[in-house]
């Protein structure tokens, strides 16, 4: 993309209105725009580092042999008073709106009653389980206050996964199996190493669940974990019946507690949706029985914010390549027709390149670039040109180097 | 996919609450969900064909410097006060909600106010201009009656695209290469030969616009069109006035009358909204100039429907390759080893494959195939194999024929 038809541009100063560092990073680099307190517009360079996260996410889904689908917002209150969740006094952050003709509609702040409901149009005998499903969908949560960026929306896309399973012991494989899954995606979105398997307060149908926690000063959870030994506990989670029920001798841990932002949650949910819904299967000798369900969350913008939050300086965003809106951000000082053909002869190999062709001064191409975070940045001048080619240098490193063009293409490639 | 996995069952009886072609064909094959009138989930195979014709435009758009965005359903009042289309005695169908200090929120059936308002942060000089982005969002539109299937829909999923351009002109040549871009999207997804421009009512800022309809019995307007001489006029406007506007010479044409859908529309949106907002940019002079907008639908459920109205038969969907939801539906009958490997030599080729590994009668699947309609059959069996390979056959032809596996691999690739 060349940067003189990317509409956005780069804001000086931090914004009024937003108190959070993910927020001001994202608004200044011209990544978001900010509708109104948690609804967020992704604006080019945001969307691109949106589709990533959503890639990673779809592609180690695909692997476990997980279908994607799309549900719908709007929601008829019908199946939602089988669960209970229709009343505003159970569930205080629904939207609701109404049909022309008065009838009450809600905006699906999830979906398990939706999915369940759809379910039992293909679900009748044993051979049509286990079923593994997932989204990308718009969650609407009436949030009373937003104030934390994009770590907690009003409106924001969340992939949700749902497995329906023939036994309780079949879902539990399966739950065991996507901390695994969850594990590759956070790696691979490049939080890995800060985010935490944490044990938390389970609800309903287990004594426990499992949230994924990433070490983050924005973080609204406190997480109390040993890097070492890998185990991670919710503060408010942290006691004696948590230590007996997991075998921990406190005294063999060096617990430090810190501040932490959840990025994924898995949870149990038995046969609480199945049931209430009537989704059951003929068994073998053809008796009728109870779905096993469990649902798995990963809220997107939340996840970008705090790659925002981790991966930054002074300067402004650091990219992870994997999630970088682009890979390498190509600088012309005064030398576009040979960077137009760097530019080209990059795109021909696959990379992703933002080119600066702005008339502006380097200074400012230089501010910017470092600003978006692009984890490449390469520079060719009259300088450089000099020196024998262009200037490459990583966005979260000092050096720079000279490198012959021919060279730079290959070694990006 | 392996079709053991695909969780969506066909369905023989054409389900009892549809009336139109379009949803009878695509909920029996299971590709949607009808969650309730004007609002459909897109199962496994829906949501792939979506995403066939979502690539499409995205592709064609790129190809002229449009940058995609991502906007927000969720809208503040006072962008919509100022452009008067708030009231709902202006636009009848908003879908509203609150936030819970009482704020009203309405949901967004357009971005017009949304996108203008967002410009006001990027475009001060003649410099900044001009800005083409579209996005693929859903849109809420609470009608009153939606009952032609994917046709009309109170939630979906719009691509719309805006310009904000220096002057009349140069909106104006922008406008007229979208017609262009346009023919190509509607060519590529397979509906091009079908589908008009065609001269309509213009609203406030030109005596005409212009949509593309497509021939279609599940239409909802009719097209007055000469298909040789390729112009056509909305019924409603096909009158004296169009005639002498368009120095149209009726006796030289061999008008006929067809049922017809829109499937997209280019508005000519002139200042009223910049104006509306206060969207300005200084022209070289530093003189204080209006923007001149366009905006560019299309909806993409619409035009799926469009597609599955156009290209069935008794069996069930024919769909055009471009916007399948797999290239080749492989069909085992007995066989599955082989075909396992067949099934993996197709995808190395990069050729998207549903294969029927179910263990069910021969004529089940047949019947599924033709019902689901992806365009290239192999058929494996005892048989096939006998006479010397597979059977290859289109969905769209009567006759079948046997050929080498090796062959049918580069074939198809």
């Amino acid at each position: 993309m060349k940067q003189s038809q990317l509409f956005t541009k780069t804001i000086k100063e931090d914004p009024k209105d937003e108190t959070s560092l993910n927020a001001k990073l994202l608004t200044r680099g011209g990544f978001v725009y900010k509708e109104m307190a948690g609804v967020y517009t992704f604006l080019p360079l945001g969307l691109r580092v949106i589709e990533k996260i959503k890639q990673i996410i779809r592609e180690e889904l695909n692997a476990v042999g997980a279908l994607e689908m799309k549900l719908t917002s709007l929601q008829q209150k019908e199946n939602w008073e089988k669960t209970g969740r229709w009343d505003d006094k159970v569930v205080d952050d629904w939207f609701k709106t109404k049909l022309k003709n008065g009838t009450e509609l809600g905006l699906a702040f999830t979906h398990e009653e939706a999915l369940t409901n759809i379910m039992k149009n293909f679900v009748s005998s044993y051979k049509d389980l286990p079923i593994y499903t997932y989204q990308f969908q718009t969650k609407f949560r009436n949030e009373l206050r937003a104030k934390s960026g994009l770590l907690r929306g009003r409106e924001f896309i969340m992939k949700d996964l749902y497995d329906f399973s023939l036994t309780k012991e079949k879902h539990e494989e399966f739950y065991e199996k996507m901390k695994g899954v969850y594990k590759k995606i956070f790696n691979r979105i490049g939080i890995g190493d800060k985010t935490y398997l944490t044990i938390s307060n389970g609800g309903t149908f287990s004594k426990y669940s499992f949230e994924f926690q990433t070490l983050c000063e924005a973080g609204e959870d406190i997480l109390v974990f040993d890097k070492k030994k890998n185990i991670a506990i919710n503060k408010d989670d942290f006691n004696d019946e948590v230590f007996k029920d997991f075998n921990i001798n406190k005294k063999d841990y060096n617990f430090i507690e810190k501040k932490s932002a959840e990025v994924g949650d898995i949870y149990n949910l038995g046969d609480k949706y199945s049931k209430a819904l009537g989704l059951t299967y003929a068994d073998k000798d053809g008796k009728e029985k109870s779905i096993f369900m469990g649902s798995y969350g990963i809220g997107v913008p939340r996840v970008m914010a705090v790659v925002a939050e981790i991966y930054n300086d002074k300067n402004g965003l650091i990219w992870p390549e994997s999630v970088a809106p682009f890979k390498v951000h190509l600088i012309s000082l005064n030398q576009n027709k040979k960077a137009e053909k760097i530019y080209n002869d990059l795109q021909k190999q696959g990379i992703e390149v933002l080119y600066d062709d702005r008339d502006i001064a380097p200074g400012a191409k230089f501010a910017d670039s470092d600003l978006i975070g692009i984890p490449y940045r390469i520079v060719i001048s009259e300088r450089s040109l000099k020196s024998g080619g262009v200037e490459l240098k990583k966005r979260d490193k000092e050096k720079s180097e000279i490198i012959d063009v021919r060279k730079v293409i290959k070694k990006l490639g």
